[in-house]
């Protein structure tokens, strides 16, 4: 365990690939031990073998037990992330787990307790701290050129809407959606939410509605350290995948804007035209997936800080359900009490 | 009166000055008749006579009583324009007022009274109206190009704060400064503001604090169509006057950005740098507050529609004032019951 | 004669126009006295009416005659331009002469040696000079922003060709729009332009290569300095009026961009779009045209640095000359051989 | 020969590396066989080996002779590639070689009448074919959507100058850094440049003067469909690499601007600052060497056009040619007789 982490990759969807992929060909120091997927079948072996991952499994306890395989990447179904965890953790297993951990506040502190006592390594997938945008606007924030901040905005709409299906049991828009934002709020202003208010409304589309569900959120945020935050959802912009942010300060505002596929820019007779941002969250996050391993490999193998860690799982979540119960309510409502 | 409008300023202060300024180089089809102002003094007086004004008075009444001036544009301290309105519209002038009318509903509700019952023109000085960028997201909505509006975002942060003295007689934040903004997202969604929760710190002045204001606010806003805003306040941005918003919709998203005295960009070993947004409202607007006169002189001689009449003048205060008590109870509160 | 300069005009077309209306509304400190044009009739007079110029003359000579006039601005036809300045400095009249002053270098050097000899102010109307953009790149030459100059790119193309009957007597491309170009090599870096080579085409409109021009160059200059730069030329750009500039130096690089109607931006399903540049020479330089006055009075009557003098009413001719010449030989040609 | 291509690769200098790395990693459907450098060291074996590649040889003869080997990358020293180009050829090796060819138009006809009659691929390594926003304007060109093309224009600015000794050898600024842009010329056009003139100077460096080089490039470029182009070079931009074009024609224009590590911007109270462009070309290029190589295993396994083929190895050393005989003679020289 000098050089090359081996790790077992647990959950054969799509974050699992992504992730089975970005360490077969894009950090270095690490080693697929194997994947792990109740429902292996022959495209999923098919895949792994163009992947030269050297086995698939259907049982992720072969995983677990593997004397080789120094960490775990949970990619699994949320609601089976803390029991995972916690077995992983119990083999002494260092654990990278996809976001959310669980959205049951008491799950998730039970779990992390096990973590902790077990001494391995914890990282949660929030991904989007990694990306070069967020991050330079982090790295402002630190390095002090905005000062002391007063206010931070996250703008976030997704391309398009879920199917209801999906809807009904990702746990709402808060859960789902916004989390993402919340870790990016505390990430952005180095502070945590205190407080929250959340307005809501249905107007992508009435499915959500008949699930209880929300498509479009203005969110409020204290923050402990006096700032004040906004995020703005939306499930659908036409346009494509809008992630942006501007964190504003007694020294200046920095802001980020999407990318986009490239820097052409055609003027005609109707107008002048650029590209659309990057329209789905594996190309615009796509490098972002690919650091957050090398960290993931580093805090293992180096002893470095872990980049998104154990409160970083939970306190996500605290304010999620602050948020709900504000939308419910109308009112403002502290996160220590959500 | 049918080509030329024939106008007496009340007030000799900046905006005054702006407006007398505007009427006698960039208006078509305006005379001033008269400027008068209680203090005016030699310095007014010489200035007047550099721009060609006739008169000088010391009492506006003499202005009220001019058969020859068909309109008044009131610019005098706040607290006289509702008395100066209900006195112009009961001498038979068309009026323009600065905003805001006054800071009570009553009064102004009165006020409006008076001139619907003159039947003369009255028109609220609200002028980020009449700017470019505004225009051009309002266009874009009204034409379709974003569809149905979802949500709608005003960033409005002022170069510097004003002093202590100022603030105490300022009727606050939201009274003094988001006004504006709460004009605007009425404009821009062309939809009425429902409910208001509001945000507040103190985070640019302390002294501000000690006045019993806020520098800094978030504030959000529901529309009767179902969009929702946020506006977001600074009493100051180190970088100059940040005037932006953004229109979120089924069909797209029209933004604008500030303006800035070049468009050069210098690219050297230090990184790529461009010039500040124009410093200054006077600067920023100044277009706008010529805009503004000439669709008065319109709406006056040639009977086209106020652009922002006596609905707007009162809107914008109960938005306000529901703002104030959001802050002060910490709930959301509907505009109705402001 | 101490803060109010009283101008003649000469010329009551496009131009003769747009400068009487700077003057009577955007430029303090001038008065202008007559406006004189030939072919003048009713609609000047009514048009000068309502601007309030006081006469309106078929001939100059009675401008020329007035005592009471300190200066002229001379608009009227460019075979003109040259006469009219002599008979002016004789009268001891400051001038403001419309480009160029003739296309014949020798007829320029006479003209010029008259004005000197009468020791009258003499500014031609390179507007682009005053152009907010332009200046803030040479402001950053000047200031060492930019290190020494080692390239400058001059982008400059027009939203419309003009009529063929236009193209005949109009001196060729080089004389009739690329001078403006060469003007402002020389103002961008501060040094003269020793050589020239053109390569040209016609490519927008077969009529314009009937008539024995081009509508489509490609410019390379050499500079006194050791710099090159290059100038690209169209006839049509039909997205409007084209008008940039970048300059390289040893410490980095300076470059504007078009101005627009508005910052507005809208991202829909098909991209993201904003609006044209200005696509009109007298909205784009609507600014620069007051400007050029306010520094003309100031030369008159400060005794100001003239802006853009005798030499830059010669040398800008001498390159367009050389340039033609290249065009004819193929080769690169000295200016001062041209 | 089917789904997997296997390649070997000649020379592991840096460029070798580079695409070692890519066929690794980021391409699929590729092997590495074998890399040979007759300069191959315990540094290159260890590398070799992190990278998995199975075998080091020092002559890369082996690699031609070994059957299983399909294809071949010649990263070798520019005076090699022709030679070994042959030798691939005869021994029926498809071939991928790294620019340019040769620096003798004599030598590069022979080498590619081998390759014709070998039957096999030949790509030549003009990678910025490969970018994502010069191809975005390759496509507005080949879609219609700038019409007819009118001017085309190239900035191509190195972050610094290479050491004289390299310049001594290079064969000169135009057959050493400019090819890329001849070739770049040619590809968004899509059509040939029949006549060159160069204008060059020594502005950034003595030293590279004292080679009898030049640092400092304007180049006209005369197209076989009419078009005018315009290259813009400096071996030194200090705020990094400078890659740009623009294709303006009767439709529209389109441009690209440079890539930047990120998005954010910040305002402060000495301006509005953004993120130097990519510095070094492997970062702003990264992308398009792997992109090269995908095209390349798709013409040799799936039949694919070649994108960059035989005659774009020779014409851009023949527009080069032609470039360096105008600088010495100053004036326009045709391609075809370079």
């Amino acid at each position: 365990m000098r050089d090359i982490l081996k790790i077992g990759i647990i959950g054969g969807g799509r974050i699992g690939r992504v992730h089975a992929g970005n360490l077969m060909t894009r950090v270095n120091g690490v080693q697929v031990t194997a994947l792990a997927d109740p429902f292996a079948n022959e495209e999923l072996e098919s895949w792994a073998a163009g992947m030269n991952i050297p086995r698939v499994l259907k049982d992720y306890r072969e995983i677990l037990n593997d004397a080789e395989t120094d960490a775990v990447l949970i990619c699994s179904p949320t609601d089976t992330h803390a029991t995972i965890t916690k077995e992983a953790a119990e083999a002494g297993k260092h654990i990278f787990c996809e976001k959310p951990l669980d959205q049951n506040p008491e799950l998730i502190r039970e779990t992390l307790a096990a973590v902790k006592k077990a001494g391995v390594v914890f990282q949660i997938g929030f991904n989007r701290r990694f990306d070069h945008n967020f991050r330079a606007l982090r790295n402002a924030v630190q390095d002090g050129s905005v000062g002391d901040v007063h206010t931070v905005r996250i703008t976030s709409r997704d391309p398009a809407p879920p199917p209801a299906e999906y809807v009904r049991v990702s746990g709402g828009l808060f859960l789902d959606m916004t989390i993402h934002d919340f870790d990016m709020a505390r990430y952005l202003t180095g502070s945590e939410v205190v407080k929250v208010h959340a307005a809501g409304a249905v107007l992508v589309d009435p499915a959500i509605g008949r699930e209880g569900d929300i498509d479009t959120a203005v969110i409020t945020l204290w923050f402990a350290n006096g700032a004040i935050g906004v995020i703005e959802n939306s499930r659908k912009a036409v346009y494509g995948y809008d992630q942006r942010a501007e964190v504003f300060g007694s020294k200046g505002c920095i802001a980020s804007a999407n990318d986009s596929p490239s820097t052409a820019v055609l003027q005609n007779a109707s107008g002048v035209h650029s590209e659309k941002p990057l329209y789905f969250f594996l190309e615009r996050y796509a490098e972002s997936f690919a650091e957050e391993m090398r960290d993931f490999r580093k805090a293992v193998l180096e002893g470095a800080d872990v980049p998104v860690g154990p409160k970083d799982a939970l306190n996500s979540v605290l304010i999620a359900l602050a948020a709900k119960k504000s939308l419910e309510t109308g009112a403002p409502v502290d996160v220590a009490q959500g």
